[in-house]
């Protein structure tokens, strides 16, 4: 008899049927015993005559495989025929996998990151986040982006900072790409034009903040012969809204169990210059000390706020300044950027904008910021043979998934975070 | 007017358009110019009057903004009425990618990445590799399987292996992943039963060949409840399978420029023991130097092999010793395993089979391998706890690009390869 899931057993009543997977839960009531059995599909009941089938040895978590008949009263069970133990359980569970909330402090469900995925609620969360990843890719290919693959081993800092991770490669010094940022411009002048990546980037930064991790997934796009950045703000949007429209209907049963709420995008995403986002938090919520730039705290405000008037849970902040942004930003007038930052329901997960696409406007931005362009010979060069304006973005996958299901954490949507203190498992 | 692309102006005859892209090509004919615009989408002549428009300036790759009516002759082209340079080329190329061949040895067209992408024939490469991606992604979740991110920063090298690449991870030694073997099975255990990653793998191998990369993409797949390896191999059957008809469908343009033949996979791949491909190998082409492995050129001789008897362009070699094959390695009878590699033209793509499942079994293949469980604490705990029957694979993804292409060198098929003496571009 083949293996079916616990899913498909609704199309099998008054059949019978062999199941694989994890004893979730025993409960005795004298001669009868229930099991839930589960599987990555869900988990069903199974009734079990402990008179006939002995599961004295049965420990929670043993993977077992169930023969029985499939039958429907309230909700769907399994009589049991037979019951045989695949794999054993050789110790107690350090941690109580079978609550309905997983009662453990985030340190403890990490260390026990295997037992503690077993949750439902905490399974649901990665299901959740592959589903983004794929619907990051599929909508991008529809729109004629190309996925690439760039190096994360690389020979200097991406963008000139400090907080990189240093690599002993054979006789050289090499460095953890920060971002795929140069390597996905020049895909931009390789003629590609539109380029995406999924992929791992590092930052050795030394604070251990519940935001910040040090190795993440960044879904990372770049495309050619834009305006400005409001080409790139406008693809976003559109793509924001086409990867949760994906998980409202593929991961339906996940986001229930979390209680999510998914946000809904209207045809724009409203869109807030730095300086009057300044001027709003002062006056409405007197919030003073902010200059040029903005907070953690000042990101939730002015997301309460736009909640509130717009009623979005997504907000654009435009016109950065100079001095805040990288040298390949593009510049705008009176000492602002063409570039933006993205905030969803208090927190920042993309920052993006328009590019220098100009040779010379590179090597004297370069300069102005004190970088020597000497540094940057194999990324300046191919501004040299024609390059096209152009924009990007990246959002950050733990922290989009972290604010799309509520957490106040982003390791809590992290599977295995790497952070100061943490390296394993 | 919108911009749109070359590929879109078989419907637009008669009517004006804009288009953007570089300029491929210039070719004067006392009045009249003829030039070749390139785009993300192909290619078109356009037709300058010169004393009209004066193109004098006009250097090759040049990006710019071609206004004009399209007309069909023999092809289709555009009558130019503007045209105006959007970004200038500053220095003469290094590389000559006009031709119908880039013709450069590999260092040069590596050195000069960006531009040797530019060639339609190099281009087309990557969008193919993209592709092949992301089918490798699309097949994996319509079988049930997440796609997950675990992490390339480890405390150890994963296999117990020598090749890795040190890292200082702040006041601790680190280690980049060889592969994600062992989180790939924890996420099995972890309830998920089936899941993919693509990412980035390192391997500090210090010979400089043809086939090898310090930094690859690996498509990795593991799944559980299956009965041994044999299902593994009828995934990935039906994973090329899958893959291919994609890129057939999405790449049919790419492939044609390529001149790629896409092999054919019929029910089944053929598959046979390693002892008996060594008999064969001896037998058929006098190669007496195999015990219990196979190498590079035993590789090509039973594609050859295969290739003639079964007219297959793959080929499984089963039955591997446990000898030649890591700890995790699920054993058979005899001293071989349950394992496989798959050859595709001469060269394995893939490595595979069933893993242990059983904690004191997988502690025994430690120590009989000379290892120290010790080492593998947080990956053997796992195996505590109910951990199904489960094995998977790995692909190569610029292998397998390189095999259906026909090249000689794996980096051909690598965006920037990394390694032995190649860090940058």
């Amino acid at each position: 008899m083949k293996r079916i899931l616990v899913e498909e057993l609704k199309n099998k009543i008054g059949e019978g049927v062999k199941l694989k997977g994890w004893v979730q839960r025993v409960r005795k009531l004298g001669k009868i015993a229930f099991i839930i059995l589960r599987d990555r599909s869900g988990a069903v009941q199974c009734v079990v005559n402990t008179k006939e089938i002995d599961i004295k040895g049965l420990k929670l978590e043993s993977v077992v495989e169930i023969v029985g008949q499939v039958a429907k009263n309230d909700k769907i069970e399994l009589q049991v025929e037979s019951l045989n133990i695949i794999s054993e359980v050789k110790e107690d569970l350090p941690i109580e996998i079978n609550k309905a909330e997983l009662e453990a402090n985030l340190d403890t469900i990490l260390n026990n990151r295997v037992l503690s995925l077993r949750h439902e609620k905490t399974n649901a969360v990665f299901k959740i986040q592959g589903c983004l990843a794929q619907g990051f890719g599929e909508f991008l290919k529809e729109e004629g982006f190309t996925q690439v693959f760039t190096p994360k081993i690389v020979a200097a800092g991406a963008e000139g900072g400090t907080e990189v991770f240093e690599l002993k490669y054979f006789e050289q010094k090499a460095y953890l790409a920060q971002s795929p940022q140069f390597y996905k411009q020049m895909m931009v002048g390789a003629g590609y034009e539109r380029v995406f990546e999924i992929g791992h980037v590092y930052r050795a930064e030394e604070h251990n903040t519940n935001r910040h991790l040090n190795e993440y997934v960044s879904l990372d796009f770049e495309m050619g012969f834009i305006e400005d950045e409001k080409d790139v703000m406008d693809m976003e949007t559109r793509l924001l809204k086409s990867m949760l429209s994906k998980i409202k209907v593929e991961c339906e049963k996940e986001l229930k169990l979390l209680e999510a709420e998914i946000p809904e995008i209207g045809e724009e995403i409203p869109s807030i210059p730095l300086p009057e986002v300044i001027k709003i938090l002062k006056e409405e919520y007197g919030k003073e000390d902010l200059v040029k730039d903005i907070d953690p705290e000042g990101e939730r405000l002015i997301s309460k706020y736009v909640k509130e008037k717009y009623d979005s849970d997504f907000v654009f902040l435009t016109h950065y300044s100079v001095e805040k942004r990288p040298m390949y930003t593009m510049p705008a007038e009176n000492g602002v950027t063409h570039s933006f930052d993205l905030i969803f329901r208090g927190l920042e997960i993309t920052t993006g904008g328009q590019r220098i696409h100009n040779y010379e406007m590179l090597k004297e931005n370069m300069e102005l910021k004190g970088l020597n362009p000497e540094s940057f010979q194999e990324y300046l060069q191919v501004f040299k043979y024609g390059m096209p304006p152009h924009g990007g973005l990246a959002i950050g996958l733990e922290r989009l998934t972290a604010q799309l299901l509520g957490f106040k954490n982003v390791r809590e949507a992290t599977l295995f975070p790497r952070d100061r203190d943490r390296l394993t498992p």
